[in-house]
């Protein structure tokens, strides 16, 4: 029998969209009120779904505990009441977008995750915007 | 790297749901006090969700203020504090189901979103009942 | 001691806003969207609050059973699946604005709440926009 | 055309997680606090999800009336107010993991449901807990 | 300038609404399904309210870390995934009604917060349901 | 006939708590990872609630929609997608604490609104944190 279990988590951080190799105008022009040189910031709802067989011998198909502390380590103390920009060293040459940012989720959390264990993210930049990513 | 986006809207409607070639008796039947000929009305929360390659350029699968945008102009405009038996055209002879109105979204939104971008709509019609389609 | 208990219900409906002693033009300029003489609708929310003594007895300020079945036969029934204009002969002569759907609920719920407990409520349009009212 | 159509309900119940076949240390050590002897609860939020053509007659994928009375009839009265492990046969020999809660959900739920009808269980054990099974 | 901060945590347990010196019979009548002697559970959302001058120094009425901490400390470990009637000595000789419930809380935390800030609890026991208590 | 009317708007905002006269350490003491040079930030949620009486004539406390674009222009075009420390003029020596960006928008919106109507602000920093001020 295989289920998917998903586990909700938050952080805080500010961020902008813009790329360095472009000029002010061709960002305004592409990302408009999110290349605030000074930065806006969110409140990003973070959901980890992963999908395997349940365990006859706990009725698990992954401890919720372990997936909640590998998601506070690995994510919530990277990036919580940080500058995804400046204090993350993935988005040093990465445009923060919520697509962006889910794929450096997604690629932080693959290895931490057993093989057999299928993984996707969905990351809330806002309660009305989100992106889901599963590393195809 | 293939990510989904979701842009979440709302509209406010009424509608009435019934068959014009049954009486009232069969339509009473099967919607039940739906069918109040005075109509009844709901807050629908429309979600689009849109798939597609993140572009290597801007981050973005789509632009979510473009998005936002064309939901807006096509459906919100469309839908907005309107009787939808009434008012709304694709309504004339198709029964405001919730079903029907993911159809007529997804019908609306498909020719305005490019051909290599699924497209898949969930609307709630209550916070208990939702609805997804993806044009299958 | 004194604690408040609140109890959530829902109700679907349809209304429109106008004055029938206005012509057209002015119900347009003041209600602007919400006059479409074809209705339009929305998922009420409903806030039930009853504020007293916590009983020694039972530990209950009242019955939330009772207050739910109050709430089910006087509201729910009334008002679910109706067009307030049209159905509710509470709104005959009163334009069902969100502020009069909720001197009208208060109104039908106050004679049937023992008098030595306290009544208020608040009543959801929208996700977006309520309104409170406890009968001063 | 394909369309899936969810409804949500919910059920407050009791439950321990802990096999009777491991001793208390081993329990304790798999299940943490979950093992409280004494039982701990949830207020468990379901989403039964049905997905197949639409009806031409009706417009309806399931007449959701219909799905709510049997949720209501096979699910919410079996459990709710309830001690999963005390009270419902099903966890008699079955550790009520959400994992499992919703296995049990589902084969309750599918021999009432026409059989070209698909069926998914989505399960809330908390707002930030949840599992989904489709009878895979 | 005066403020009221607020802050949401939430803990899992079980409990049966009861009481010892009545009969099952008398039980059954006044707590219905709540007098499970096998219990039932919730997951209570728990907001606390505090009310005070804004600090001049900091821009606080108090610091929230701070609060936090005292929730999990004094609330969260005491009541989480615990059994109200059986774990909790609040409760082995008081019905853990929500009303009865905010109260303990209520009592628990005044001594550790600041007699010059105003205390408020609100519990929710379900998603409809909840109780406000201030000391009166 | 006296109600309140409430209307939900939100900003995205970065933000840093810290005093420029204080030394780092002491900023760290007291505001810890909210003092963050680089800054953090968050999806602020606003609840603007208007006490009144209930209009004989519309039927309103005061137009929704007039409420809704005064918030347009008053709160969301001055902070959204802003850095408060930076380019929000009111926050130049004031720390934007939750409480004190409460106070701001209370003081940008009751000069207009009319004096014979109360206001009070609900600002929501993380779903989990809020404040509310009224001016007193």
């Amino acid at each position: 029998m295989i289920a998917t279990v998903s586990r909700k988590a938050h952080f805080n951080a500010a961020h902008r969209l813009f790329r360095a190799d472009w000029d002010f105008e061709k960002n305004q022009e592409v990302f408009g009120k999110c290349n605030n040189p000074n930065f806006h910031g969110h409140n990003y709802e973070l959901i980890v779904h992963v999908t395997g067989p349940i365990s006859k011998e706990t009725g698990f198909v992954i401890d919720m505990k372990i997936l909640k502390d590998l998601i506070k380590l690995e994510i919530e103390e990277a990036f919580d009441h940080k500058n995804l920009n400046l204090d993350v060293p993935e988005f040093k040459d990465l445009n923060p977008t919520a697509e962006n940012i889910s794929v450096v989720i997604f690629n932080k959390l693959r290895p931490k995750i057993e093989s057999n264990l299928e993984l996707k993210i969905t990351l809330f930049e806002t309660p009305r915007n989100s992106v889901t990513y599963s590393g195809q």
